[in-house]
């Protein structure tokens, strides 16, 4: 699919914005478990830019994006330091992080999706890669910081980005002029999906669960 | 090395097989956890998948072979979902799952050393990327689960995969002609040998025993 | 940045000696959790050939340098074979662990830089290889083995690898006819600090000392 440039200047904003909240969601994850500069400066990159380096390297980009261009490994850099500086001064840490979580996991899922598109790769394929840009980062944090994977608590995380991007494609599909409109819709729709989940707890069924009321007759 | 058409074939009966079968031990561990459902997709997907998608960035086969044809990610989806839904009837899952990863196993490793001949690689590569293939997704698995890692445990494991995807080369690189044939014989060898293992606890020597009873001399 | 033939054969020079180290560096972790002979042999080779395996990927040199020259998984799979062996005899197998991991640091900082930077990638992303490629073995060791990420110890690691590898692009940049003299200073300022490090046990503020210290003010 060709990709215009109004399409390229949105993508780069994404790949930006997306850089910044998870560096900052690894910053705070690392600075919490009281860990040194250099660690949480290497989290704040890893966690940043981890999804979009899955992306490319399984469809093939390569060299992977920030190795072409190393602005965003900079700014991630400098997040992770003013994170670092004035981490523990912050009140509800914890919030913030989920907060940026959100944003990164919205964002990168529509740019994600948008790159795979753009080098003409299958909508289903397009779908998957918006998911995994979108949970890579924060599968990498919880990996590095030994805390549980928030992809498997029981509440939607990647249920809502499987969606938002599976939108988004469909409306790439289907009225590819208005890929700036329905990328913002959709960043949207998964970023309220992921607040109101972390406010009402809403989740999915779990096997057993669905085992004893659809299926189980005694 | 050439590949035949009737070789094509083969390969991709036994990509499908694996995928199926190690979706289902993912499947399954993550049921057992009591996972949501797209928690048990995502770990079916990248079960199913993991091994091959390892072996297809380290030869540079890229995009990786589930993005260039989708089939694999709609069958090891699939797969989850049976698995989610009829999951906790079954009885004796864990032992479905370990059978299903012994099958994986020894269809795998004959897979990923063949596609890597088709590369024109060393048979020493061939022979790591049959074991890598083989062992891939279920270190996926038990990682994502939080399980102790299988392939680690004191019984026979990635030996075996070594052990069939070895012959196998040496079959594909003097008698080239009788591909499937030295290929099913080694698939069945590796089942055998590891639902051997599991039964009897076969295992290798560990540092200390072997230091125990060869080396030290008192 | 054009390669010179000296370069080539200090590059391998420094390949071959930092997958030697690191390999055995893996290898005694194993063994001293008593892992059995197969698996001793995969984590040497995971953990002798990862940090390299990592940047091949990134950089998008494919397929990556061990399947295009086996020497090196062999050479691992040796060492893992004589620490298998001999591993339980030894005395000081902690020590000369943390000693094997100090000089593979240094080596593999280096080599790292030095491979990306003969790819015309930027300075930037070469002192980044240059940390990915020294760490990234270790990260491998102690994620296979269970153990606590060492790179993210309170004690000075990523950054001596920082360190060394950034006054090595600029030696490159600026000095380019002194790369085997200013190579081999860089190592050995990184092997020096690291085992400061181990004895002196120095290291980087934490951001809840450094908030103690230089923000906060009751």
């Amino acid at each position: 699919m060709h990709i215009t440039q109004w399409q390229h200047i949105f993508f780069d904003i994404l790949e930006t914005l997306g850089t910044i909240v998870f560096a900052m969601s690894g910053a705070i994850s690392a600075s919490r478990k009281n860990y040194d500069l250099s660690s949480v400066l290497l989290i704040a990159f890893a966690v940043g830019n981890g999804g979009g380096t899955i992306r490319d390297l399984l469809i093939g980009a390569l060299p992977v994006f920030w190795v072409q261009n190393v602005s965003c490994v900079i700014l991630s850099a400098l997040t992770g330091f003013v994170v670092f500086v004035i981490g523990s001064q912050l009140k509800f840490r914890g919030k913030v992080s989920l907060l940026a979580d959100a944003i990164g996991l919205g964002v990168f899922a529509i740019a994600g999706a948008l790159k795979t598109l753009s080098f003409n790769l299958s909508p289903v394929v397009a779908v998957m890669m918006g998911v995994l840009t979108a949970v890579g980062g924060g599968v990498i944090r919880d990996i590095l910081c030994g805390d549980p994977l928030l992809i498997f608590k029981p509440e939607l995380y990647a249920t809502t980005a499987l969606f938002g991007a599976s939108i988004f494609v469909l409306f790439q599909l289907y009225l590819p002029q208005f890929t700036l409109l329905g990328g913002g819709f959709c960043i949207l729709a998964i970023i309220i999906l992921r607040l109101g989940t972390l406010h009402y707890g809403w989740h999915l069924p779990t096997s057993a669960f669905f085992n004893k009321h659809f299926i189980r007759k005694k």
